[in-house]
């Protein structure tokens, strides 16, 4: 079994960036509770946390490798993963919407209390809907997005099982082909971008962007739509 | 004297686990003022942390040993204690109302402004009452607990001293069978689980779903039954 | 010159223990900006963080020993202080107020918005006022207090100088007794106590009262006299 | 090629201090998404990191030094950069307003969301504005300010280019000597100081009094003119 390879904008091996990352995110609250999650493509597949474990403790030896050759729809094979009895992420459909449908190079999937509030804030009863800002410098993290555009991003309502929201996800990924993400109701968002330092940019982007709505809202100043 | 034993999830030994896992809580803001805390059942027995310290500079000498064998109705021996004079926590008969009536792997302990808040907001009186909430993905770090189901878990009313809970807990406990918290009014939240990873999961997932619920009422979007 | 004494509770030379805390008080964002400040008294003295340094970024050379012997009022003598030039917090005579009256061990000077806030809401002009809440466990963090007893936290208005709120302070330490801090009106709040570990715990108890109180008045559900 | 030049107050090469404050200012949220900057001058030239990078993982290879000798309006050549081919910030010519009109030694661009949300509060329709306030010791972390004094601040409308901000910033700073900052409307802050020591003050103070004023302003308690 080979090493893992290294990461060109990172220079780390794949697993040992993933633990990285997924630190960090604990500390933003983006994967608290085993919430949340993230995987990257390498030469060899996909990378991808296990289910249901503690991010801010995770080992590289945790991490799966995923073909990226479809065996049915969404089934993936494991082509190496942990010793230890762990599951893939049940995210794994909703990455491989990204990875299918956008050519993705990385996905991260938040339970940031930014983007409930966010989704609530325009989809009360529960989605769908659709978030609106405008004006925000920050935009200009996202690709294609001016400070003066005004942004939409679709909230898809959630469903009991995650994975039974790989068909409205997809859709909503079509009807919205310049957008990056999809904002789940009560339950957080999917980011993507051509490579995991994008994908990176836009999750803060967005974070930040739902955080600026929300509390602007409280201020009696709401921005964009709602 | 042996060594502490190690953990299995963490491959440490307890006490060390102890000492990291209070580090965490109180940059969570969880364990400040000396409040909260934790304690793991091992093979040996209960360990468990001093009454009134620092949790972010606890060391894995300061740690209790306890007997799980009760030779009063809450008075569990001190098997190895730390040599400084230091006393067992006052919420051991809280801790041990969790390994008693439900057989629990770890109990933790948290003043988090969000369990405070959380906990006025359903029992604005002081309690007793019921923090409810429903649709939010988060619920399914609880255990037992879908994303659309009715999470209620019970608020009792705070006491002078801390083991004077002891009863009014159980009761709650007891009410309320299938829920692994119990919630006391101006002070914070107990929470555990079979090992500590649960309890931890479980108690960054109620967290959450307190911050979730009262940030939901500020923004005028009630969640549950708030 | 000998090496500084080491402190009984932390096993560190006093200095390197004053370091630490302003690191981690600048996390708390008790201390941006150079606000705030810290001092322990040694067996050689008091021991005292410059004036109008970034706080996280301290060295204990940095740190000064005045003598506690006075030779007027407020003016005592440095014994040792950094060879940079760097001046004696302006906190002087505030800190040594609670030497003298209070025989302390510690005082903690906090900027945190919490306590700005807090001072805000009891006292909108301005001050003089007095900060009130019950029922909140984390009272127990205070010397005497209990979590059903009323605690009264003196106000005093702002000055142009630091050095002037000297004999202000010093009244409302005499009217207020059992209490271990004063608010300053837009400004923060010190807190002291026998030890290093007494005034730290208190400092994070006062700062969470602060907080609780200030978010329940948010959420339309007052604590205490607000 | 020279190695370069160690800070005073710091003590480091200015290439690793900007990493070190970059890493400090992901924390505080001042440059997410890759937002905001930072800029040293040092005796060879101006510092600056580059655009559109992840702030918390530059390294000092990645920093540019440019001259100070302009050969265009704003166009001071690139003295030596990262062979990664990697661009120079976008704030380039704001960060040269700081350096030519205010001869500063350094300048900080935080996207802060408190920066933005007192923009809003005072510029709703963004901007033109002034943000106001009063009565705030941390007042006193601002070159020649009091406590008393009355803080006026101004805010200039955003562009769609970062450069196109250049005009209207100088104006603002020109029509306000005495203050070394100008906040842009729906994107942030610029804020800057004789040397880096006094500009990471004064950003930490700007943010705090922002933070301050806002969170007064939801608590029905306006400070200052909001």
């Amino acid at each position: 079994m080979s090493a893992a390879p290294r990461d060109h904008a990172s220079n780390q091996p794949i697993p040992e960036l993933i633990c990285e990352l997924c630190r960090l995110f604990y500390q933003l609250g983006w994967v608290s509770g085993t919430g949340g999650g993230i995987s990257i493509r390498g030469p060899e597949g996909i990378y991808m946390a296990p289910s249901g474990v503690q991010k801010e403790r995770l080992r590289p030896e945790d991490i799966f490798l995923l073909s990226d050759q479809a065996t049915g729809e969404h089934d993936c094979q494991v082509v190496r993963g942990p010793a230890t009895g762990l599951k893939v992420s049940e995210c794994r459909p909703l990455f491989f919407n990204a990875y299918r449908l956008r050519d993705a190079g990385a996905v991260m999937h938040s339970h940031s209390v930014w983007a409930v509030l966010a989704a609530r804030l325009f989809a009360p009863q529960g989605g769908p809907g659709e978030f609106v800002c405008t004006g925000l410098e920050m935009q200009k993290g996202l690709r294609g997005m001016g400070c003066f555009d005004t942004l939409r991003v679709p909230i898809i309502a959630n469903t009991p099982r995650e994975s039974q929201l790989t068909a409205s996800m997809a859709e909503a990924m079509q009807a919205y082909p310049d957008v990056d993400a999809v904002l789940v109701a009560g339950h957080g968002v999917y980011v993507w971008g051509r490579d995991w330092v994008q994908a990176k940019t836009q999750a803060e982007s967005y974070d930040y962007l739902f955080r600026a709505v929300v509390e602007s809202h409280r201020l009696g100043l709401p921005v964009g739509g709602a």
